[in-house]
């Protein structure tokens, strides 16, 4: 567990930097990610470097003891170079190009631009890779950021074409495989598809979905030509990139298989702001963010990563790109620091050591303040610096609770909603809240994990968010397991070519749950079905199924006109509804004591969290809060947790969560 | 009165259509429509042509005794054919193509795609133009639907500069009647006229008319293309169109005066939520359609099929392009078959046999599941059949309540709304709903209608919508009417290319009403102005007016300030604002009692109408309801009508409605 | 004070001229605007002329007595001109062309347009700029309306360059200026350098501020080469133009500076319906506008004219350009008019004389219904006419309160809003309403304005809303003013090149108040933050400031965490954040008593205003108001004012406002 710092010492006079290398290491920074957006300063004009700045930079951060995170500097290619090869830019949905003058204008599909990303990338590793204060790099900056990973320009198109031909070999099964006799879409050859935009209404879905994954997969190319260089030239040095934040525009999983660890960059407060909470959560979080936004992330980057995950940015005071920018209440930026390391952080980096005076970025707040004065942030950074030495590392274990996530399934839901509001990452995200809300702990796996039966093998509880095509290893895993399964409506309702399956949804799940979905509807915000649990009830919103049963499945709730809402076959519950809330929470907590844990509502607010032995607690409320935890050893705080605060302790035993 | 049903071989093993085509006899299907989007299928690549499974498809349908509806496939040219002539697309308002992908990509503007929808056209009806088991076909596929009327391409403009010189002679002309010297847009000639589009502001309102106009003759002259050829080659055979839901894109009068019979596709579902109504009325209508939306068209379009009309697809389930797609209640695929018979129609035609499992409609309901089963619409299909055998057909007699309807009328408006919520077809749509609400029948007719004086010669109640401009033909049938008339605000207010008329609204009908509209106004969503009936009150909202009267023209409503807000001469009403819907409602039924008529307000979600001597009844509401009807002799149902429940007496003594 | 109407022969039969001049005269109208949309009809073709009926139509006019007020014909270039030369066209922000059909299609940055601009303005000049009846030249019409100050086409592009080569001098220089060493922007060469649009996510905040500029200098440069034109070939006549209502898109101080008067257009009801009030106020002030909406522009471009302000267009009834377009109440159009006069108006001009009953603008009220009959606005146009008699002219006198208006403070703020709703305009709007809801009057100051040590020399409250870069004449001016200094949150945050000052907010104006202005956030809409001013409290929204303030800065009021609110440093007060109406206006009345002000809050809607030794009152409300005014000479109307009523008395002698 250790802490680290964004840089940018092309900003600032050189004059400052060993200032700046001995103010981090005193502070308690171990080491400084620098150089993501430096091509410009690099290589200013085709072909003449200047070395020198970086070189004196890498030197005078060493001379401080601080390692360095060095990045290949591919996100923001120089203007001359765009105006050398402007088909390197990509094109967006209006068919025009993505024009200079921000980053990532760069179309993944160049291979011209994949050149030039691969020389720029061997220079910089050819000069720094063996560096000994160079520990490790980051493969340029947040793939997808801006919306960017979609291009349609004709670099995309054409290689989309072989990317399709690779998939389905003949035109024929191509046809066969999207549907295309449907509207008279049949192509007689792969030159004949196009990107799927700008038609008079609803695009092909399998050919919308396809061109995700090729997209997706464009990333993973781009990301590899990297990993290779870095691998050959920076021997022994961990490659990471940061991902983003409530993010699923590429599948995650497999750019993670080409990389050492996986780090995320964490903006609670942005993303309170620009994603879908309601204005009354966005009030009531203003200066905290949502209690589950850092965690849902750490969990799932942890479970791709094959290192202990980063924060490779960490919100450290109010940011620029939100609607409205709030700053953090004092307190959140090292309550957030140590649910980082709650969750299985190794590294914590801050973004940024001072905030710049200029360009796009100047209203976002630092650790310092452009006057060189140390900010609110700075200040809780050094805090948790100091309160490192009293808590020990120690190795995360596996959680009982199992979360699948598939990106897959949410560009599925997005290219066929059915229902407008109809959000998986959302539905997502709300269940691994409600599980949180009760005290569990939870790992968030890939539908298509390789290690996906040995981590269900040990679960008490799998949840599966509606996953419409369900992959063949999934099955046989949750099969495998012995744990509660609890899976959300649509699931197992499409193939892979998204098409619903021969004997209707939940095709491969049928072996799991005897059910046949025999009709479903989408209900507009506001109409709500009544569901009568024998004793309680809830309601079912935005999607209702139709279910007939077979004779192994009990029904546990109905609908008012007798139709099974939760159907319970074993180990498994089906739900034929998106539920509220309340609903939902009793149902997962059902689902967890069934499988022997011991779910309990944790005070508003209140998340805690088990690493090995330790216990971090976390108080997201505006009032103090009291803990039920008899925990003697307390590290940091104690049973009384005031706002925003933290508290630890060696905890061995606990209730199973 | 029969029922048929949509069906696509193309979508299913051969080997089941012979199963397929015994269930829909078996079922009491009637007849089969096929092959609108076959075009991919028959010509696969230039020239090449597979007829043999459609001649096998025809022969297996025709050999369970089914008869056939034969469609042009021309709504969706094939890729091969787009990528020979690209300008065969339409463009859209952004300058930009349209692409392939979807459906109706062509440009109505296309010669050279004109001509291949034509060659096609001419094959198909040259191979089964005459086939005995073929007895009616129809043209193309939903003309205009993903708003596909409007195109701006360089054919559009080249065609739109030919259909002006033909109208206009001179550019002098031209400019004199669009006011060209405003804004100094005088042209020197018609070749520098563009289509009004991208323009800095406003475009000229006689400009942006007349393009619609002109996009509206292209439909026209798509389709007589067809029915010229169809005509010749098959000879007998009813020639028909299917027309869409609350679209007003082209005349539809002018299509339909080249076909026999009008069909038109009914989507109570997907038309509630896609539409204008409230959140409320979504709610409360969810699973059952507005109660007059089906009423609505069913009474449009009858007024101008020169045969009895046909549902050419009626929903049978949830679809899939609404933003919310609920499932109809149980007994809503009856009820709406049955009320399209009820007003007229001869044929009703559920989309589709089948829900397909693949491609853009995946989610859209079928009679049958996509694994062979039967669905709730199918159910209550053969309920239908079944029940026809104890309802004897009857010819429609005219109604006494005449709405007069104009397509330029809705153009008009939207070309210069003058209060952004005025919405034209709203209005003829709940003026439409208020007399229906109060037991009467209606017939819709165009306000050029040839025979319009016959019409309302023999109608006890006239209503006439805004209508901006009036034709000379219409104003002649309303002096020589017996009716009462109500004239909604703004009737009278233009000339034909968009002018105010010289001695100010209402222009050609101060002859039936001696007023002067000397000022109006538009108001805001929640502006109200109070209106003193001399008794009791009502409200104006969207639109007041301020009227001068002359001698002969009584004030039967006064505003706050004095200014009149109804007035009456004689047998016509003249609206001087948008009322509530009470207090329209409260007018209607005055003019109706004035005109002899009877009405009477129905319980809440209750229609009736009468065919010939036989009187439906339908309750859309949730509840039971009672009707208040003497009739003996009750051929369905009785007085008590369930839920969605229908009732059909024979009645040939009824009051006057 | 006299008025005008604005007239265009064009439209209407030569037959009518006469008898329209002479109607003209005997309202009372002495001036008529005629011209600015006659290009087509002055040169129907290139070269081919038709001066005649201009010629005719002067003439006719001056016959009646009428002074001309002639306009350049720049705003519609004729089509003809446009397909001669389509590089003319302005380009949108998605690249392509703004097409021709309505007006104002021209590109500000095309040289050729420029030419031909001269080209026809010189002839124009010459035929009539010594015309004894022409008085007066208005140049183009309009400038920027509809969104047309900014145009992204090549030419402007270059001109940008040659604009930046010119400011900055080298490359280096403005890669300094801009920091484009962020995000790896820098540039080789001024070539390099494209408008600021369509880029991947947010572009340089200097780069788009400059592009504004440049936009902004473009106009100057337009009008510059016509005014030189005027003043050569029309001598001794006024040049003039007619600025817009809250508009902002280029420097209105500077195209003034070319002019001899300032003139603007008045639509108090569509811009009460097209701008940001709530539908609250919308309801209010439907039939009258806002109170405040005329007196600020008014008192506006006053500030910014060489000789006493004219309206060019006043509204005479509704327009037909908002969403809705009430009428205005009986009394509005005499109010507006005496309320400019009491402001310092020279000319009220009315637009326009004959409602049109073709094209665009068909149902925009005119003095006269397209029948020539009188309109309301005519009946009031007359009485005023017959009022003025009663009315002696008077010099305006300056206030003692002065508002600092930038319109480069709104560009910048909203090139970096921070908070979305933050609005420059809105805000100084406000706090002007504020101000006059006390009875203050109100002079409007450019921050650039050379004379602004001298207005803040004698004004005795000085407020300066959210004015980012301070100008350093501002600062010697506000320190050499014995006035009271109001300074909103956000004043001195920024350089001129959008860059933070080095030593944080406030910048320069530090030696005004101690403060540092350590961080800042946005907060949305529904977030208040309690102040407590030691006896009452009020709220914080939108915008709140962390400040750290020196022994110089006394604290007034403070947030709940002790944070300052209101920091005052003698005759200085600094808002830390943007407090509720309420609460702004009492700091306001505070400081104004601090400077020896007596304001007192108005009864709701009641305005007042002195000019010299008159004082003007007005009622907006729709009850009947009571003054509490000693006034014995009352020349129109008296103590009691009607809803929608106007008092005028002569009195010296009034409470310091």
């Amino acid at each position: 567990m250790r802490l680290g710092v964004c840089y940018y010492p092309e900003h600032w006079p050189e004059a400052w930097w060993a200032e700046d290398a001995k103010a981090m290491a005193g502070m308690g920074i171990a080491q400084v990610r620098i150089g993501e957006f430096s091509w410009a300063r690099i290589e200013p004009a085709p072909g003449r470097f200047e070395w020198g700045w970086l070189d004196r930079a890498i030197e005078t951060l060493a001379a401080a003891g601080l390692k360095i995170v060095l990045c290949t500097p591919t996100t923001t290619p120089p203007k001359w170079l765009v105006d050398a090869d402007p088909l390197m830019l990509a094109v967006g949905a209006d068919g025009r190009p993505r024009r200079f003058g921000s980053r990532r204008h760069y179309c993944f599909s160049s291979d011209s631009y994949l050149e030039q990303a691969q020389r720029i990338t061997r220079l910089f590793a050819e000069r720094y890779g063996r560096h000994p204060a160079v520990v490790a790099w980051q493969t340029d900056n947040e793939y997808g950021c801006h919306d960017t990973v979609v291009s349609y320009s004709r670099n995309a198109v054409q290689r989309f074409r072989h990317w399709l031909e690779a998939r389905y070999g003949t035109i024929e099964r191509l046809n066969e495989a999207w549907g295309n006799v449907f509207w008279s879409m049949e192509y007689l050859d792969f030159e004949a598809v196009d990107a799927p935009f700008g038609a008079v209404t609803e695009l092909n879905p399998a050919h919308r979905l396809d061109f995700r994954r090729f997209a997706s997969d464009e990333v993973v190319r781009f990301n590899r030509a990297q990993c290779r260089i870095l691998r050959e030239l920076a021997p022994g040095r961990s490659i990471l990139h940061n991902f983003m934040l409530l993010f699923t525009e590429f599948d995650a999983y497999k750019v993670a298989a080409d990389l050492d660890a996986v780090a995320w960059d964490s903006y609670p407060l942005g993303a309170l702001e620009n994603f879908w909470f309601s204005p009354e959560e966005k009030r009531r979080w203003l200066r905290t963010g949502h209690p589950d936004f850092a965690g849902f992330h750490h969990d799932l980057y942890r479970g791709m990563s094959r290192q202990p995950f980063w924060v490779m940015e960490q919100q450290p005071g109010a940011v620029n790109w939100a609607r409205w920018n709030p700053s953090p209440a004092p307190g959140m930026v090292r309550l957030w620091t140590w649910e980082a390391f709650a969750h299985g952080a190794d590294v914590v980096s801050y973004f940024r050591w001072r905030q710049a005076p200029f360009g796009q970025e100047q209203m976002h707040a630092g650790l310092h303040t452009p006057d060189r004065r140390v900010a609110q942030g700075g200040v809780e950074a050094a805090q948790v610096a100091q309160e490192l030495a009293r808590v020990p590392d120690c190795p995360m274990g596996p959680a009982r609770t199992v979360l699948v996530f598939d990106y897959e399934a949410r560009w599925m839901i997005q290219v066929q909603p059915q229902g407008a509001d109809f959000d998986y990452l959302r539905q997502a995200f709300e269940a691994y809240s409600t599980l949180r809300g009760q005290g569990l702990d939870v790992d968030i796996a890939g539908s298509r994990d390789p290690g996906l039966a040995a981590i269900l093998a040990r679960a008490a509880l799998v949840v599966v968010p509606s996953l419409p095509a369900v992959p063949p290893g999934l099955v046989a895993a949750l099969q495998a397991s012995p744990a509660q399964i609890v899976l959300f409506p649509r699931c197992g309702s499409k193939e892979d070519c998204v098409r619903i399956p021969a004997d209707l949804p939940p095709g491969p799940l049928k072996g799991l749950v005897d059910i046949r979905v025999a009709r479903v509807e989408s209900l507009r915000p506001g109409v709500r079905e009544p569901v009568d649990f024998g004793g309680f009830s809830g309601e079912v919103q935005t999607w209702r199924e139709c279910l007939e049963t077979g004779p192994a499945a009990a029904v546990e709730a109905r609908y008012a006109d007798g139709s099974p809402a939760v159907v319970r076959q074993g180990r498994v519950r089906y739900l034929a509804g998106c539920f509220d809330a309340a609903t939902t929470a009793g149902i997962l907590a059902r689902s967890a004591r069934d499988g022997g844990l011991a779910p309990e509502a944790l005070p508003e607010g209140v998340r805690v969290r088990r690493r090995g032995d330790l216990l971090f607690a976390f108080n997201y409320s505006g009032q103090p809060r009291t803990l039920q935890l008899p925990a003697a050893d307390w590290l940091l705080g104690g049973n009384e947790i005031a706002p925003q605060g933290v508290a630890i302790a060696h905890s061995p035993e606990a209730p199973p969560r």
